[in-house]
């Protein structure tokens, strides 16, 4: 929660009173045509009301009324692996951060070490997506916008995290399994083809495509700053907008 | 993040206009001596200073100067089974609602179903008691203020809690193994020592006691509301001091 220093209502009450003050002794002037008991009134009200305008700001921390919070979400990035989730997910993240929202970023794999014993299998990485959405749920409920990039293949956890969020929006990394092969740096499509990787989606399990994404990025069409302007756009328009 | 509505704004102007124009009214009487012309001047000053208080406070809208986030911290209490920590702990969380803060209530059985596959044994424990000091430190690094209750009857994890979080304040549940068998209404000694449950603190597994908990609630002498009262005491004392 936030709350403002008494110093700041000192340094609101001198910059107040230098605007305010100016204009009473302007009235003033216009309407006797004295100099004199313009500045007298104006140097008299400096005083009395910059210790008024102080009291009035510490009498206003204690009303709630008009102070909102900025919405939060869930935005949740899925795609085949080497689909350019983590780039644009970070991408963004950094956007957001420039407009000093509070945002927390999740990736899959910063995620695993917190669940040390999950494996790769569909019923694993469903576990696993799933604790991952009640954790995100739980940020999201307590005002934190959270940044969650996943492979999550299977439609089942995807629903899942849909429905114990309140905002979700679903980001899906459209392209095809040979465009990720060629952008795959680190040889996890070879070591799925070759074996040595079980259950790796796109390859031996199925990438369930998302029906109802929220936003599709055409990831073999566009650069990552086109993409993140998408996303924000969309951003601004559903949830950032009253700021 | 929190932001004021412009709605608000105006209301402030209003508010403080009031104030204000009343007392140049005044000022402009008591030198001139002229009804009339402080009432004029004041009426025009009502609506070329609203206007500017309008904009002033969009301005400060902006300035991030003396906006001060209410220190998080994780308030974590721990104690043999049946030793009070859930009813304290919700009393605590209670109050800390009271004053509108972001808190975040955590308790060992609410957190289990979210890691689905964790037993009971010491190492299992301690994995379960880690994961949930992760998720609590997360929790506080976003600003929120986490009031867990774990029976955590392990130093290792424990301090592992201490050393993940920024600001830890461990509270002891200090009592004996037979007045928590007396209050435990729902029959765990009974089946720990019939052995039905296993590795059962304080029965079968030590309950290792915390060597420096910054709190010690002597449980057995004490009221919940006394217990309650000191805790808010500390944390205002040590946190919640600059609201």
């Amino acid at each position: 929660m936030q709350y403002e220093t008494k110093k700041r209502s000192i340094f609101k009450a001198i910059s107040w009173r230098t605007w305010a003050t100016a204009t009473t002794a302007i009235i003033v002037f216009i309407f006797t045509g004295e100099f004199a008991l313009a500045i007298t009134i104006g140097f008299l009200e400096v005083f009395a009301k910059m210790a008024l305008y102080f009291f009035h700001e510490r009498l206003w921390q204690k009303i709630t009324y008009g102070k909102k919070e900025v919405p939060s979400f869930v935005l949740w990035f899925t795609g085949l692996p080497a689909s350019g989730k983590k780039a644009l997910a970070d991408a963004v993240y950094q956007e957001l951060l420039k407009d000093k929202l509070k945002v927390e970023r999740l990736d899959g794999l910063d995620v695993r070490p917190l669940f040390p014993e999950t494996g790769f299998s569909p019923e694993e990485v469903n576990r696993h997506v799933k604790r991952s959405a009640h954790l995100c749920a739980m940020l999201e409920k307590n005002g934190v916008i959270v940044i969650a990039s996943f492979v999550s293949p299977y439609s089942e956890s995807r629903e899942f995290a849909r429905q114990v969020t309140t905002n979700f929006v679903e980001v899906y990394m459209q392209t095809t399994v040979e465009a990720c092969q060629q952008r795959d740096r680190k040889g996890h499509y070879a070591k799925a083809l070759s074996g040595e990787y079980q259950n790796f989606p796109g390859i031996d399990v199925e990438y369930e495509t998302p029906l109802n994404p929220e936003i599709t990025i055409e990831v073999d069409n566009v650069t990552i700053e086109e993409s993140t302007r998408q996303i924000i756009s969309y951003l601004k328009g559903n949830y950032l907008n009253n700021k």
